[in-house]
């Protein structure tokens, strides 16, 4: 029997080089350490077996990753030419080791041992839900979304994947939707996740590695940019059968899926783009998708599903956040009464000159609505959906911008990371649109309110300070001094006014679309 | 006794002067005309009566107005100095005759006749309801309302209302808001609608004639300038205890009201502004005001009334019209079925720099919502509330215009009237917002989307011309030659589109907040 064991480097920066010791029992004592790996990267392990009969239907492979008592049972998966991998990313420093399982003798027992090292730099971990209603990095390091979408960025061809890629790295986005199951792009494309048969069907129980490995390039290369891949598993807009493949075919692909990317530390799970579109599939089935992810990725990453018209019960405890497809940002209030979670508007829209109406917003509608967003206490995702020459992808499926919102959305979002570090919780009731926390930070956006001034109703005896900000031309004002409240204050409502004198009376500047920040000195 | 009667010219140019036969008998000959009236004008009689006891309570007097066999009995007032008057709109022409009715031998039996001439001119009688969702005057002229709000242009004080009757002359607006009640203005008034008692208490049981023969005079210069007046009858803004009067005063207010007023025939009456906020007032009360105008108003004026935050049962059948504070104008197909009445968002906030969120919209904003409205196959009503030096009033109460929104609402109004004589018909779940007539016309708003090119989904085999249109720079720029549905259309919505190349395709401009029109060659 060849036990050899392929010892790689992961193909990117993350990914750690394992050395296996050649054979080993249960009670053999663990390896010295080979290598290292960074904490939240990629350990890869590559194990040589069988490549004959049908891998992806005959063989498991899983490996257990082990820190002191602590255990971690990781799938693996048929990386093609008789390679099979276990991917992990190890989520505390120490000295690990590692036992290969498979009923496949070629496969089993391979043992190895690393040593994880504290995270360095921009590696922050992957990003979790915090504080209820919002987000942020295995490492605590606050993470406020303000996504994109680019459904077929990982599978578009080149140029427009590098395009893709250029324009992400100073666009300012940190999550992007993107699709993992191909789009129909008008031309062939460079592969198919699934083998075919001689006669060109398909054939489901084959899964076709180079595509796999091809998309994870991507998501790599967004994982550099410090940038979240919302990886979409199943969609409606599908021209090979793929949304409606048999059940056992659909588990497959997950497993497969989540075996390949759950090692990347930038990967959500959405389970569908628009999943009641799919009209083959039950909702008990997506509720099975979810379990099937949760059972297989060791790693636990967001979980969500994006509807169309008829929202998934976002209640649903396998959910880490609603993923919606609206924008009736008021009723953000009674989400989070029902859900109590995070709240991401994943398409609000997008911006362009599309003729369908959901593809034509302008950048001065777009902005708006990722603050009204925010100051719902929630978040949004953008689109940019131009007319483009023939052969020249939108923006949406990924290549360039053509919009002029996402520099506003960029401000914004260096806004947000700028004055809070938990995220921004909505002040349900206010008389004027705010969010912030209670004493400490009071952010207000008037929307298509122009007041000339306003007596703020801010807590009694703090010192803040004020800054103006104009969210279209991306400056922010501070003015002079420090606010105070004192006394009665002039309490602006629909009833009217108080007549008391306020101290906390700021002119403002009687346009449009202008929002204001106070912040505890 | 006494039996003088007095034979007075209206004192507007409406007014005829009637000349009453000084005694009479029901068996006496119809008396020869001695005078005549424009229909839809004002008929106006005075008797000399009592002055002293209490005219208002005491005693009642009306006359019987009769051309052929039919007769239309009305309600007279006391108007002071033992003058007593009634009032009528002749709605017919012919050669009509009178008789005075009272259990007060001075004030009964007169009799009189006068001649109704065809109205002229611009005078195109009350407006009416017409076609359902709609207005036209009674001589069949097409009537859209494009109203504003000066709730306190008729006890102001000069200058303002002359301002307000001047600004009014030229904005473009076709209704005004205004109340009968006084407003606190933070100034005393020229006078009040009752008398006070010598501790300066209110005399609720005598009514001033010289406050409403004042407020007459502003809704007659309205009806100089074509303008309806949509008099609202009750108002919670009360400084003297007007809105909580008990019952039977409330009757004499509502009484002695509508027999001054129903002979103008610009007059509609708003039961209430914001009567849910009148929180002296029960639902059968509000209903019972409704029964009491019906019931002296010899004219059948329009008859609504405003919310604040309740909506009022508008199916109730003496109801004529919606008057919502609202502007959630995609709601106006559900209102449309329960209702089945024309529908007016009679606040949808105002154009203003105020701290209050309904006075500070933007003029953009305030002309989108007009847009909205218009496209929502309804109306709406205009406000403007910028702040002003001490002693200015705003111009929701009167004065002069500070914002900019005016000049494209009076475009719109242009718009409406040159495209359809009998009102714009919402395309109910039309992918684009839409109004007009099936296989006539077809006017479309794209709000905050910016479609480079749209085929439209025209009917078949009709010639159209096109004017792209933009609501904000008030421009119509017809396209050349005609455009004709013909063949398979490519019919875009949400699910995609057909590939069916069509002719119907028209490039746009682009940018949002604009519209374009399709009439029927």
């Amino acid at each position: 029997m060849d036990r050899r064991t392929m010892i790689q480097r992961s193909a990117a920066a993350l990914g750690a080089a394992l050395t296996a010791s050649p054979s080993a029992s249960s009670a053999a004592p663990a390896p010295a350490p080979s290598t290292s790996v960074e904490q939240w990267d990629r350990c890869e392990l590559s194990l040589h077996g069988p490549s004959s009969g049908n891998p992806f239907t005959d063989i498991e492979v899983s490996a257990t990753f082990t820190l002191g008592h602590r255990s971690v049972d990781v799938a693996g998966f048929y990386d093609g030419e008789g390679v099979y991998k276990v991917r992990y990313m190890p989520d505390e420093p120490g000295h690990w080791v590692w036992r290969s399982n498979s009923k496949t003798p070629d496969l089993n027992g391979h043992t190895g041992a690393f040593e994880v090292t504290k995270a360095t730099g921009a590696n922050h971990g992957p990003v979790t839900t915090a504080h209820q209603y919002h987000f942020q990095h295995a490492d605590g390091t606050p993470y406020f979304p303000f996504g994109t979408t680019c459904y077929a960025m990982a599978f578009l061809g080149e140029p427009f994947e590098q395009q893709t890629i250029d324009t992400l790295r100073t666009a300012g986005f940190n999550k992007v939707r993107l699709c993992l199951l191909p789009k129909p792009l008008g031309h062939d494309l460079f592969a198919l996740p699934f083998e075919k048969h001689a006669d060109g069907s398909n054939d489901l129980t084959r899964l076709n590695p180079a595509y796999f490995a091809h998309c994870e390039r991507r998501i790599q290369d967004l994982c550099d940019l410090d940038i979240q891949a919302d990886v979409i598993l199943f969609h409606p807009y599908d021209g090979w059968g793929y949304k409606s493949m048999p059940a056992e075919v659909n588990d497959l692909y997950l497993k497969y899926a989540v075996a390949r990317l759950a090692s990347f530390r930038n990967v959500w799970w959405s389970v569908a783009n628009e999943y009641d579109l799919v009209k083959s599939k039950t909702m008990p089935e997506w509720d099975h998708y979810f379990h099937v992810i949760q059972q297989y990725d060791p790693s636990s990453h967001l979980r969500s599903i994006h509807h169309s018209r008829v929202q998934y019960d976002n209640s649903k405890p396998w959910v880490t956040h609603a993923s919606l497809q609206q924008y009736d940002f008021n009723k953000a209030p009674e989400y989070r009464a029902a859900w109590g979670k995070p709240i991401l508007w994943d398409e609000i829209q997008y911006e362009g000159n599309f003729s369908r109406r959901w593809g034509n917003l302008s950048a001065e509608e777009m902005t708006r609505r990722f603050w009204l967003a925010v100051i719902a206490g929630t978040y949004a995702t953008h689109g940019d959906t131009f007319n483009q020459p023939k052969g020249i992808p939108v923006w949406s499926d990924g290549g360039k911008l053509s919009g002029t919102s996402a520099p506003r959305i960029k401000f914004l979002r260096e806004v947000v990371e700028k004055i809070t570090k938990v995220g921004l919780n909505e002040f349900e009731g206010a008389y004027y649109l705010s969010a912030g926390t209670p004493n400490q930070l009071y952010l207000y956006y008037f929307d298509f309110h122009q007041p000339a001034e306003y007596d703020f109703p801010l807590p009694q005896g703090i010192d803040f300070k004020a800054t103006l900000i104009d969210p279209w031309n991306m400056t922010m004002t501070p003015l002079p001094g420090t606010i105070r409240a004192v006394g009665k204050q002039k309490v602006t409502t629909d009833e009217g006014e108080a007549s008391t004198a306020s101290s906390t009376r700021v002119t403002l500047p009687g346009k449009p679309y202008q929002a204001i920040v106070f912040e505890k000195v």
